[in-house]
């Protein structure tokens, strides 16, 4: 067997929500509830019955790859082929570090908090990785001196996610003009992966800034699962530079052939009637819902700049025990988030909550939370436990 | 970059591809010109807008893990935890080579002529790959003597297809038998990938004899592409032992998560309704029609047994440059094959052709390369070619 992957340790999230149980409130949820577009998938059901559910080509129908290299529309990245489309950004950020890693050379440097699964890839593929935190104190704001500061000569990739699973913050354009001017001041720079997953939801005035306008050597993760509620599409692309995409698509090839027909055709029907970003009011509104309530019992929390997380601060006696926080959190109280130390050492001391739930929902999950943050009673008490051990 | 990414040669098949000229016709198609079920489409469209697009479990939804499995029917793969929903039997080979194959130490033994992806995949992980070459002398029937033969202590994976792309063969039961039984002789048994993509197409009696029933360490990589017209659905799956599906799952959530919630609702469809082999009937007839032809014109080539392919024998003066006869053929007479030398050194002095086309173009591809083998004019000369180079 493949010793790599007897390695890597099974998932911190996957073991909270095995916990719950019906009646629980869920907060750990990392997907919409929202359901996607009847119209738009019964139009390409009707397409693939006319024309075929063909392979096409390995990277992506032509259209398809045109329309989403307009949609980013990011310079040095708005060509047709800096594009290939791909069974979600899961799927691109893969590519991206199996193409760009030399194994037991490379490095990955990944900023933290972040989605566990950029370095489990890397120590899939026999690829180092490090973590760069950024700091609890300043709310895991994107600190480009600090991120600068963890860069090694072997560092290959740099990951990071805007707006940010999972502390909802985004980074800025001051932050990202010293981020690129500090990489390209790099004897020998190292690529960047911005993971834009949440792309569509972020809660500004205007679209986030292009990282690739200031540093030629950035690639894109993007998709429809979050802003469409499409997570089960499987839709998402990759942007690169055109030395890399080309190696990234033999990859792709190799994998899995081609996206599938009927979520690029869905792709290329949101993308040209402009509907991407249309859930992102929807989710406003549950981000200000969910703080407001948070607040309202002095719970300490990240203020989301975009995504659909806060990151909520855990009392003193709490901070280097997450996991066992959100462990008590279902057992006892009913309700379920993900430990911060899933995302990293800096985010150990606090927990992701998600806020795609019912306003209801959202509710009661802060007076639960609120209720173990202030020592009351859980609605489920130790004694009443069966078959759930901490 | 990753320097194994370079180290693979490009695609002939693609390199022939792209020759190809309006009003040539195309013998090379690895996939069905048949359109897929409206109905069924329309079907999975209307589910997706009713319960929502989600991600669900990374291994596919229990129900249709369940109904694969039944479909399937293998002694010991036949529990629904033993299936991998994966986007089409690409990723599933994939899946089985990155678990199983410990890279730098395992290698594996394909069954050629092949698929060449088989190959190219240990390629891109660093296992080291060998042929074991099926005799053209018999047709390139399933010898298992010979496959025996070719195995090593680190073979660790032995890859076959039936059946088979590009042969049209079909393993046997006493092949099998024999297979089987050498195999579990040995004091440390390699696991077999049966890819069973072409599993409804055969043109026999019953179905095929199942690996699994003999050798314990089987794994099938299966796909609804071929069966019903649906390469584009990406959606196929890994049946695999208790022990090897788990970590295969693994590598499938790093990728992509999980295959799409469409797809996978037309498999449960197509399974439910007894409709994965209707298109069986169709493939016969184009084979019949498209061995009278080239029989009526002389041309040896292989009786299929399955798939929806043959193999044309090439004149002895063309016996060892089938890449250069391919692209003679195409370029001069206006017909797409693939050259046997894509699919293994045994192949060499072969073509590949598929029968897919309608059946007037099968019989005018069969009257073009019957000019080619009596030494006659095609209908382009040298001449008057402009911008191909032979």
């Amino acid at each position: 067997m493949n010793p790599r992957l007897e390695a890597i340790p099974p998932s911190m999230i996957r073991q909270l929500n095995s916990r719950k149980r019906p009646g629980d409130i869920d907060l750990g949820l990392g997907e919409p509830l929202l359901k996607p577009d009847a119209a738009l998938l019964a139009e390409a059901a009707a397409w693939a019955a006319d024309s075929g559910c063909r392979y096409g080509p390995n990277a992506g129908l032509a259209e398809v790859r045109e329309a989403i290299a307009g949609h980013c529309a990011y310079p040095g990245l708005d060509a047709a082929d800096n594009v290939c489309v791909t069974a979600g950004s899961q799927e691109a950020i893969f590519l991206a570090i199996k193409t760009l890693c030399d194994p037991g050379r490379d490095e990955i440097l990944v900023v933290e908090p972040a989605y566990p699964l950029y370095r489990k890839i890397a120590q899939m593929e026999g690829v180092a990785s490090r973590g760069a935190g950024m700091s609890a104190s300043s709310g895991f704001a994107f600190d480009a001196a600090a991120i600068l500061e963890a860069v090694r000569p072997e560092t290959r990739l740099l990951v990071l996610c805007s707006p940010c699973n999972p502390t909802g913050r985004m980074i800025g354009a001051a932050a990202l003009q010293q981020l690129a001017a500090g990489l390209l001041a790099l004897p020998d720079p190292p690529y960047v992966l911005l993971d834009e997953a949440y792309r569509e939801l972020h809660y500004q005035a205007g679209p986030p800034p292009a990282l690739a306008a200031l540093y030629p050597k950035t690639l894109i993760a993007g998709s429809l699962s979050k802003s469409n509620a499409l997570t089960g599409l499987r839709l998402g692309w990759l942007l690169a530079p055109r030395d890399v995409i080309g190696p990234a698509i033999k990859v792709h090839q190799f994998v899995l052939t081609s996206a599938n027909a009927l979520g690029q055709h869905i792709a290329l029907c949101l993308i040209k009637r402009g509907q991407v970003g249309a859930h992102r009011a929807h989710y406003f509104g549950r981000k200000e819902a969910f703080c407001r309530a948070l607040a309202a019992h002095g719970i300490p929390h990240i203020e989301p700049e975009g995504a659909f997380y806060t990151m909520v601060g855990l009392p003193g006696a709490w901070s280097a025990r997450s996991v066992e926080a959100a462990m008590r959190l279902v057992d006892e109280y009913g309700v379920v988030t993900i430990p911060g130390a899933a995302f990293g050492d800096s985010a150990q001391g606090w927990l992701r909550a998600s806020f795609v739930a019912e306003p209801q929902d959202l509710a009661e999950g802060a007076a639960r939370l609120a209720a173990f943050f202030a020592g009351r009673a859980g609605i489920r008490t130790a004694e009443t436990l069966t078959g759930h051990k901490l």
